[in-house]
């Protein structure tokens, strides 16, 4: 197997599926993968919902203008206020469920499959026909679809990286801009409860 | 080096570190890792800050009750509103961001780093006290410190797999709950411009 910095450039977006269908075992190791993200408070605020027949996934096709592609199989990630351990998810649950997201588009990558992320939210609609077709729960919200299948289609591995996106060191200080205004004590209740650590022990 | 689902299940959150210095050759391979990572659009709507300045890190660890440990570095990533390329980014950056930090924490991992995800947006106060000690610019928002350094503790190898988490299939038909309310028609404008797909081609 490859390596996990090779993993991280060979995760390209795929769109162009076989027909071959992903094993259970593998869609196993994806969630394992997924639930091994840190999570704020170790909250784990989330869920997942594994789609492999057929007739759903063609409505995921019929009802979501960018959710098209042939893949076998999807993972949607929820959002879970019902299963949260504690309410750093309430504030943390998109940062913490993109973590099991990306665990699970390295983790595909590994076992040999192509993966696309496919958001959802915080756009309404999207929002809305996904819990339909899925028949979502009160207390879930669903943060994405991520396709799965066998690729049909190769892309060179490669980062984006780009240097003038890293500054090494503070910024050098200059005009005094928003950030001076100390916001108000009110928003320091969050200390009371919340915390911003993402812990996972 | 492991691969990759190994990694994944090694990355912990380290918390106490050795007094030895991250290569500098390091942190640009965790910065070529984030930097791999897809985005809405494929906006990119990151930057980082690379912090190893002593000073700097005492700063942090004096303002931020969650950020008293010993790490001889870190990594702010912070969402980019001024180097997004396209409006995907003001929807989907806090996802992109995480996505970028997930790669960033198994890549250390990959390279015998430990880490640490400290949260910092949406806490107001956090998110002030950062932009002051980065002096950080108009366009900006900082969504976390990623502490990083040589380990001086070791956790075991797991996930936090659940099986109580996972639905097969949709969830059965149950009572009608919010999801049978369509979004009001306003909802919808934002199919015009931005788009939900995670894409990085």
């Amino acid at each position: 197997m490859d390596d996990t910095l090779t993993t991280i450039m060979k995760r390209r977006s795929i769109r162009k599926f076989t027909d071959q269908p992903v094993e259970r075992e593998k869609l196993q190791q994806l969630l394992e993968a997924a639930m091994a993200a840190p999570s704020a408070m170790n909250a784990q605020p989330w869920e997942f919902v594994v789609v492999t027949e057929k007739a759903v996934m063609d409505k995921f096709r019929h009802a979501l203008m960018f959710a098209k592609m042939n893949a076998p199989a999807a993972i949607c990630v929820l959002g879970s206020n019902r299963m949260q351990k504690g309410k750093a998810g309430d504030k943390f649950w998109v940062q913490d469920c993109s973590a099991a997201s990306e665990n699970i588009l390295l983790a595909a990558t590994a076992l040999g499959l192509g993966s696309v992320w496919i958001g959802v939210h915080p756009l309404t609609i999207f929002s809305w026909q996904v819990s339909n077709i899925l028949n979502l729960p009160e207390g879930v919200t669903p943060l994405n679809l991520i396709y799965i299948g066998y690729p049909a289609e190769t892309k060179e591995v490669r980062t984006q990286y780009e240097e003038a996106r890293v500054q090494w060191g503070p910024f050098p200080p200059g005009e005094k801009s928003k950030r001076s205004k100390k916001p108000a004590k009110k928003d320091e209740i969050i200390l009371d409860e919340s915390t911003d650590e993402h812990s996972d022990q």
